[in-house]
């Protein structure tokens, strides 16, 4: 018999069932690796990296621990939802709300109650991007694969033909958000359309 | 002529040369993948994340915002020195500790100064495990291998012959540190002996 605590063997199952992320994959490329695809729980631990190390940039004030709470925790979803491709069409995301939702509550609901309720209201809060962290966490999340492909001649927008205004599109908060990354954001649009990494429409 | 600061710019080399931590691999399984072994940049992630979860077992009270990111930086040195197995001997270990202090003045030096300073310093501080954050830092990164392990019937300690003598040298602080993961985890290496996947020396 166990002497282990409900709570705590409630945490380790979470914290096991966490291992599937690592097998959850992204469109974008690991460049050391050449052809692998990244998967969703280095990216998360990439971003959460990328957070710290440009939180000055954010315009409002925020809590950085929290942002990075979020960010540590919002691709967790994917285990039973799949990864969708920043540029997917409206008919591949179809449902792909309803299905974030489920697979919230079964995999923050493997913990604890109070402990699932606060990792997935800190979700949520990620996903709606109405307050000062969330919207920062967000755009730390738009802005990561914009530093990874402009270092693999235009990864993924090249593979995928995205054009300059969707990427536009996906990235306008940046400049309320975030302005001096906004600029940055404009000069890699920029170049990457001269080099023909984007698409110039 | 670029617009973007100088320290923007450094700033994003630095993010840049983190997508070699994805390269870097562990003794460690993933499990959904089968036989892939775990890269560092996803084994930061899945840290980070359980310091989330299990912050209330330190014994001490700790800055869990500090403890998660000095988990965050704390492999980063391997992008030049390698990873090391818990379980290494001392002739595979010789000049390890020269070659990450080298890896973290190149790798954190890549950042602005005041930045560079601060990365190290926490990394510095995670490698001393001299205060309660790096003592709880620290006995994070020596218990998600026991997780895992326990969910691989017995992985890397199965796989490399570990006995229980190693397990319980590498983890004794865990009694001070977190009482209740030392009672679980005294709890696994009785079960883990028990199905063989520990040496019973």
């Amino acid at each position: 018999m166990s002497k282990l605590s409900p709570k705590l063997s409630q945490q380790l199952a979470f914290l096991q069932e966490l291992e599937k992320l690592k097998a959850i994959q992204r469109k974008t490329t690991v460049k050391p690796d050449n052809n692998r695809q990244e998967n969703s729980a280095e990216h998360s631990w990439h971003i959460a990296v990328q957070a710290m190390t440009l939180q000055e940039y954010a315009e409002e004030p925020v809590d950085i621990s929290r942002v990075i709470n979020m960010l540590l925790l919002h691709d967790i979803v994917e285990i039973d939802a799949g990864d969708t491709f920043a540029f997917a069409n409206s008919s591949e995301l179809s449902g792909q709300e309803a299905k974030e939702l489920a697979a919230a509550e079964r995999l923050f609901g493997l913990l604890p109650s109070v402990q699932a309720d606060a990792f997935k209201a800190l979700w949520q809060e990620f996903e709606q991007a109405q307050t000062p962290d969330a919207r920062f966490a967000k755009a730390m999340d738009c802005l990561l694969p914009v530093i990874q492909n402009m270092d693999c001649n235009g990864g993924t927008w090249a593979k995928y033909r995205v054009s300059r205004s969707q990427v536009l599109q996906r990235n306008r908060h940046l400049e309320k958000i975030a302005p001096r990354l906004w600029d940055y954001l404009l000069e890699q649009i920029n170049i990457s359309v001269q080099h023909g990494w984007l698409q110039d429409i």
